[in-house]
């Protein structure tokens, strides 16, 4: 209780998350890498023998913690210390063909891809969740005419449906990057110190191809499909920035969707689940105030913010590799990620129990209709022969007089029959009854949401 | 020369960028856009006769730009102005089927499509010839050893054409997000005000195929394969977001190379063409700046720092708009295009006259040679049945020694006797020859780099 | 119109700024900085007559900016086509005594400095301008008693006068940065290459005091109190950085503010301004979209995505000097100002012609007075010798109810009745009356802003 | 181990700032305020007795976190988890005159506060020292002549204190800036849910200057001379944006520094502290890589990203208050103030073990002397009555000549002798002797170092 705790690991992100960035997944990983080396030399016809790998495979998770610190102070370099404290487990024969060939960068380049890839997987899984929750409200709600919104200001209908499909379309954006990256992911590899692979020359005797299998194959055993074919020392730091780049943009959007649900919260067309005993505050206890979206939208700027880092990075990188990244990297690649998982663990626990208030909604739709119609009503006009130029600056100026009447207290809305009056519009009073039909003025909302969900959405889910 | 003079513009970028962003350009989509609406509407059904057609398309080009800021003046009011001062050219008669059932955002964010998309088009055209010119330079100096850097300090032996892929590697990253863009490009079509289209449900009797239809033939005239299925009352502004991470990554890789170029110069291993009559500064006429790349690395950071301002407009869209994006969206998507465009054509130019003092560069690897070998012995020893990590410390203490002395002022590198007398590491003069074979030194530097273009690069330029 | 037309020149910024940043501003300027370098020099000694002065005097205006494109594409290098253009006009006797013992830097850093500090000053007026207007808003809406919004839900009462104090608090903020900016700015003055000023020691014999002397003297002929006394070829970019910092700072206190604004006009609470003729919507004619407080949002996203640029450049300088400053220097710092100044006409044009509609504003307060009382209540209940943790909860739980029953349709707010039913609460319908009085439920808002505006505004005023 | 480990808890950061964010630290500031709170509310004429004041005097320390952690989950609110944990342990009385008119807010945005203003004062700390040490190597090598280097070409020469003192100027911009910020540092107070100090009305009579009193009162007891006189719910987010913007600069600072120091020691001009036992690198275990100015880049990025965090909540706070700062401060502020500790850390090991290579700086600067003088030879022809822009041209061609010929292999540099034939610079062997010597060309680096350290350093750290 006398250090920083960090709240994303004390009361935001869940274990799966916090694991793939722990000490214990990224040090196993590290052993998981020098046995797989060794696995696939063997494999290539290096002289290396199953006892030495069996030893080297049964202690991959028995670390102790303790003694790679003890290295650690001695060495001042975090590769060697648990190269050590490895190497002290496996036995003097074993012991030899641990590290051949690699460098430091080997270990900590492929782990960082391993645990990103990890990571994206998860997200994936979670996104996943939440668009199947997010189709399934935009179908219930497909229907159900909402006032829409530009500038802050009721303009025409939508649907509720419509609305969260708009959600959904970001996204989907977001989704459509995040299987841009993993198809195109790459494993680091073996490279060697300044990326030529020059050690294996050697122990390949000169044979380009083998070394090339070297590479694919040991990707394959990490589980990627793809190698770099060119790296400096590590892998070309655009890669980590275009992973902060996606969880920008993810937690752009979160942020997007949850202004507009902390918005309609206070128009109290819809309200998050607000717990039993929760104190929403202690000075107005009524209060119901939208805390997991503003928490989301918290989060959110948290991660925005992070995005350049990535770029920072990326740009000062000298020649084959400089050192300014490592640090970094351990901060903000991590709590990318775990803030994002906050944010999806978050909009779930949204989205699962939101509260609809359709009686609401429909009272604010009933009060600006005559309004919202005029449109339709410009529309109909010219139809009928009208100059829509002339009508447009006529509508303008009665519907401005009935809002001004409406501000100073009236309580009628005239503004259908100052238009009825006006012979201009050629309309009549049948015309104005079939547009006030409310099924008119939502547009083809509903049949948008279930063309989307068609076209779009089900394929994304079923791919899944 | 009273008002600023914006260096984009009056130093830097092509007239073809400049062209795209501008008034011409961006009013005579507008009217392109009036133009094909109607006669898509025609093809649907709509009655518009040929001869209101004709009108439209007659006066596409014929823009009165007075006319329209006097009209400016009194709406206050952009698309009207340009819509009356349209009107006026075309007739009392086409004038009627002008803007049929659709608002603003039709034109502006249309347009703004397919500005981006020409845009992108130029980069890629532009982005693609430096990619070849990489390719060819690769190619010549694939088997050019040289020093390659960690730290900023000498490690081991690279090649000239292998350190040039690393630069090629980070612009197929960015090539590859171009296309992924440019694949998933959709235009915003006709969506109506709040994105329902309710204005065509009473032209298209509530027909929504014919809705779709005039969306997606709308889009293809205009140049584009899909249209949006979802929007408010505009595209989802996370599309402006990822064009300028787009531009920002392509900035950052042009950071990152004309950085290594700047360093390279400074060790006088290449040289930008420096132009007869230039003046490198006024006090000292010597020198030989790199100020292309600089230049490159200071628009660079211009278009890094514009990359936020897309998130910020996509974070705070509120509901089915709000217009807090406008204005920066005038400001951050054109410049950010027309410096990339900038820095495009100042790598060309680079690239093309770059001069590589190649002795200077084998100068440079000769006196390091010792020092970079250290790693083949220890592979050497190892392979010998030594120990890696007893040796591992032998030879850097070694190492350190040696170093030191040279600091002192030693002329003689005696490394490799203080290896050869060192019999713990198992080896002989013959061993040590075969090490100090150069072309063993650069690893699989030229055939990585081959294999590089042949499988990434030339399947990239192919296809363009 | 066949080029990029930037906004901020075409519509958004002032005349007065947009000269600051011209070519007319900057090259007068460097043969002002050229003059009186001679002049100071004269003053100190160094052999020059006023003869040659008149004639540098004499053609400070009279640029001929065909002549400098001519030398410029000659020497590709600014300064020395300047040089050359000046040189041109003062004749060969003047001619000798130019440019003596500087270099680019000087006129380049010194000219920028000179155009930050005219620009800051512009900057000070109009944001002072609008301190004063805000200042007599709050004063006039001190007790007009509003409703405090909590996470965008109705909370207690403040008044208009308090919130409007609040947007003054941020500006103050930003004032007192502004002050000191100016307070700690120096200029760059005469240094040299690499800023040790050794082309001096020749002129000066070796007299440091008379170095200082030029430097200090030169800053005051331009305007300048103070002289850095450290700089390499530049003055630390740091400062520029300081400066688009403090730009990005009032942008977000604009923004901030609009928002607020938005926020309020959505509620009809307040409005701006709507001309006659304009036209706020093509499709939505009787809409009042409060566009400028968008667009004062929308240039403020420019300005803070700006401010990393700042950082970028002083970051990346390398020992005495990079030139990876300069084409982005002639970017961010002009626009950021440019778009400053556009956001404080706009305010000044909101806050000079803002609707208050009271009306609105009061039946809002008078709606949600029993919610808005609970705290009292429960001070006063404390203060009766209730349990201040037992009521908390009770109360919590009988205002979700009511709530519930409004959100359900209910009319009447029974709270009220609901505590004084419940004796736990020790409470009477005469402390209940106390509570209801109005002017208790604000607080001491009103004081508090008399308190704020004569200890902090008017001191700051009156300094102006 | 199962868990992400922040690195600057586990590695990087000191103690004394772990403690500052630690909970400790922050739930024991909650009890001391709610004692001061009643202390003050007594010496104000509350009815609050001494035993209960002693009571919880007593507790402040006693924080039982299982029993916090228990109520925070029945209350889902972190406040009255510790609120309800506090007075369990002061009885029943004292319970009673607990959290007395305040809300959370007065609690949380307080101690923000005070941990920012703690982090801040040992910030200056070790700053300071910084800066000491900075002076003395200043100092040290005010004489020692080193090549100065422009767009990383070598220049003219500078010293390498006068090079320090660069960097010591950067720091005492961010000193400054420290102390400004300190300087205007305000106490939150007690403001209440919306800031209109409303609950203090009752207690008070309606007596303005009471509550003012407590105010101050206050934060005095807390450490703070001021307090804001206005604010929402919370003090203006402004004030956190401020803090990130100081840390951000101070680590461009500590970047810009670094930067230079690993282009020095790329040179071996200067060397970081090589531990005994360190290893630089598994495969190149010669290498002396200046991971500590590395490190300081690395954790620089992660500061500068941060930054833009500040700048989104302050842009993006919702009139009274919303809630989507909150989490995004538990993580921007903490780390933004650990990872600078970090930094400050760094550079206090850098600078205090660096060497300082004399010889390898002499060799330089032999090598480049006449390239250097130039400018020099310029000066003194131009003061023999030559024409400086003719003299620039053929200087620049003669030594383009010379460069060319060094590039090529030759070793003599003739630079000297060809401008000695050339009787238009109208200069002789004895004045060509003048400027070779050597203390001739660092200008009047030294007495400048001299004169910035006792003008502006000393009184600073004289004031500390």
């Amino acid at each position: 209780m006398e250090q920083y705790l960090n709240p994303l690991k004390s009361r935001y992100a869940s274990k799966e998350m916090l694991y793939i960035f722990s000490p214990k997944f990224k040090y196993t990983t590290w052993r998981k890498l020098w046995y797989n080396l060794a696995l696939v030399q063997q494999e290539l016809g290096i002289n290396i023998n199953n006892d030495q790998l069996n030893e080297l495979s049964k202690q991959i998770e028995n670390i102790d913690f303790k003694l790679v610190e003890k290295y650690e102070k001695k060495f001042q370099h975090e590769v060697m210390a648990h190269l050590y404290a490895y190497a002290d487990l496996v036995g003097e024969d074993a012991k030899k063909i641990l590290h051949l060939g690699v460098t430091s960068a080997y270990l900590m380049d492929n782990t960082d891809l391993i645990q990103i890839k990890e990571a994206l997987l998860l997200i994936e899984k979670k996104l996943t969740e939440i668009i199947i929750i997010l189709k399934q409200f935009s179908i219930k709600y497909k229907d159900l005419a909402t006032l829409a919104y530009t500038h802050l200001q009721e303009a025409q209908l939508t649907t509720l449906g419509k609305r969260s499909s708009l959600w959904l379309q970001s996204l989907i954006f977001d989704f459509k990057e995040l299987k841009f990256i993993l198809s195109n992911m790459c494993f680091r590899g073996v490279k060697g110190t300044v990326g030529n692979q020059s050690s294996f020359k050697e122990l390949f005797l000169s044979n380009f191809d083998k070394v090339k299998d070297l590479d694919i194959n040991l990707a394959k055993k990490m589980g990627f499909e793809k190698v770099y074919k060119i790296t400096g020392q590590t892998y070309d730091r655009k890669f980590d920035s275009s992973i902060l780049n996606f969880l920008s943009n993810l937690a752009q959007s979160a942020h997007k969707i949850t202004n507009d649900i902390r918005f309609m919260q206070h128009l109290r067309e819809i309200e998050e689940n607000f717990e039993k005993h929760q104190i929403g505050s202690s000075a107005m206890p009524y209060k119901r105030n939208p805390i997991y979206s503003e928490r989301v939208a918290s989060l959110a700027k948290f991660i925005i913010s992070l995005q350049s880092s990535g770029g920072l990075i990326a740009t000062t990188q000298w020649l084959e590799r400089t050192l300014d990244d490592s640090a970094c990297k351990r901060l903000n690649i991590p709590q990318a990620f775990l803030a994002t998982d906050a944010i999806l663990i978050l909009l779930n626990k949204i989205f699962s129990n939101i509260k609809v208030n359709e009686r609401i909604i429909e009272k604010h739709v009933q009060t600006e209709m005559p309004f919202i119609l005029t449109e339709d009503i410009l529309m109909k006009a010219t139809k009928n022969g009208g100059d829509r130029q002339i009508l447009h600056e006529k509508i303008r100026t009665y519907a401005m007089q009935v809002k001004e009447n409406l501000y100073l207290g009236k309580n009628e809305n005239n503004l259908i029959q100052l238009i009825l009056n006006d012979k201009s519009f050629k309309l009549t009073s049948k015309d104005i009854n079939e547009i006030l039909n409310p099924n008119q003025n939502i547009g083809f909302a509903p049949s948008q949401v279930e063309d989307f969900i068609k076209e779009i959405i089900d394929p994304i889910i079923k791919n899944q």
